[in-house]
């Protein structure tokens, strides 16, 4: 197990018989969203560099998908810890082959602590991993999908694990830390505030608590920003200023 | 908002100003393996029968393509409670078009709560929603990447929003519970039998009581199924007759 140059963990992602290119490229690309880099693909399609599996694989066709190798699965049973994906389960404990089984969320939870080389395992479009595959793999991870409908596309799968294991494989996401969140001070000026405004307004006495509770509810629900807070408050003591210029 | 065949809640997809019939056909595919049917299409692209869009939307050929409706902005800003999906966010509190924003796992844990109609709203492959878009939608949300590219591909975003929404959407997954944990004394059972196999196979007494708390920390980590603690035990109980036999 390689760091990545972004700090996180790599976990390698392996693709058995692959059918069609482009989803080569949209789980390279999928990797490198989420700080993955190791591609093994066990009998691929042929990668033509003008052609989908480089199309569909965004910036990761600089790096993650000429760098993918090609092995077998005996390597890929020799040499890292497997997790199997499967969309198809056994219904109980009486075959072993696809049960147990944990779901993504899960398997991100396990491998926290697992400091194995890693290798998450996908099969072919049509049919997936073969029992004779799965029976060699480690573990079995499994995508909670629509009983009508459950299968999903490769490149779509291949995805929603990458994503689960993101806070494995990512140092830092993209997005800033909502540090923003308004006091409890502040809040409260807002809502004195607010019970001003009431009274500038001439909203009925008798109605003006409630119209404060329903407001103290609306923010409670929505966690305002110290900004969202000021702007209300200018906002709403200037209305109660020109309110009371006017009378 | 209408129930589902499944039971589940129906939440609407739009998509603005697709650019390729292949992610419309995608995105339908993801919405019916995670029990969504209502897709919205702000100025599509054309989706022949024969094209991308329906080779790409597996069965969702048959039902959420061709039941998409072309709509405009202004009828999603009227209608739902708007969700704009962007990969590219404000860095603080000092615009308002692109902050604060939710993670889809954020999203889904507030919607639960939400009876209000609700749509998310994605845009187009090469630059997403705009602005002017993102302004006029009630909340964002943007998925967590790799801060080194942080831009998914639409059908992939997509995916993992309607994901992350499942329990909302689908009233049954095709998983089967995992019933079959064992109970405590069935495990202790083993434990027992495991003790019985290292006198019978002659391990060193000095090391027996080392080697049966390695056993039991494999086994805590690993909460096997009934079925799998029973066959081990009658292993073990066979190995440790048959070893006896020969002595």
């Amino acid at each position: 197990m390689s760091d990545s140059d972004s700090g996180g963990r790599d976990i390698a992602v392996a693709v058995v018989d692959a059918e069609t290119p482009g989803n080569v490229g949209t789980i390279a690309r999928g990797m490198k969203n989420f700080g993955l880099s190791e591609l093994l693909l066990v009998d691929p399609p042929e990668l033509d560099p003008d052609g989908e599996a480089y199309g569909f694989a965004g910036s990761a066709r600089e790096d993650v998908l000429p760098n993918a190798r090609e092995v077998t699965l005996d390597h890929l049973v020799e040499n890292y810890h497997t997790v199997g994906c499967t969309a198809v389960t056994n219904e109980n404990a009486t075959k072993h082959v696809r049960y147990p089984f944990k779901t993504p969320r899960e398997l991100a939870d396990s491998l926290r602590s697992v400091e194995a080389d890693t290798c998450i395992v996908f099969g072919r479009e049509s049919s997936g991993l073969n029992n004779d595959e799965l029976a060699r793999l480690d573990e079995l991870c499994a995508i909670p999908a629509s009983a009508e409908y459950p299968v999903l596309n490769l490149g779509q799968a291949a995805t929603i694990l990458l994503y689960e294991l993101r806070e494995l494989t990512i140092a830092d996401d993209q997005l800033p830390e909502i540090t923003d969140r308004a006091d409890e001070r502040a809040i409260e000026g807002l809502h004195d505030q607010f019970a001003d405004f009431l009274v500038a307004v001439g909203h009925p006495e008798e109605k003006q608590a409630k119209s404060g509770r329903l407001w103290r509810r609306l923010l409670g629900r929505a966690h305002p920003t110290g900004r969202e807070v000021r702007t209300l408050r200018g906002l709403f003591r200037r209305a109660s200023e020109q309110l009371r210029d006017e009378q």
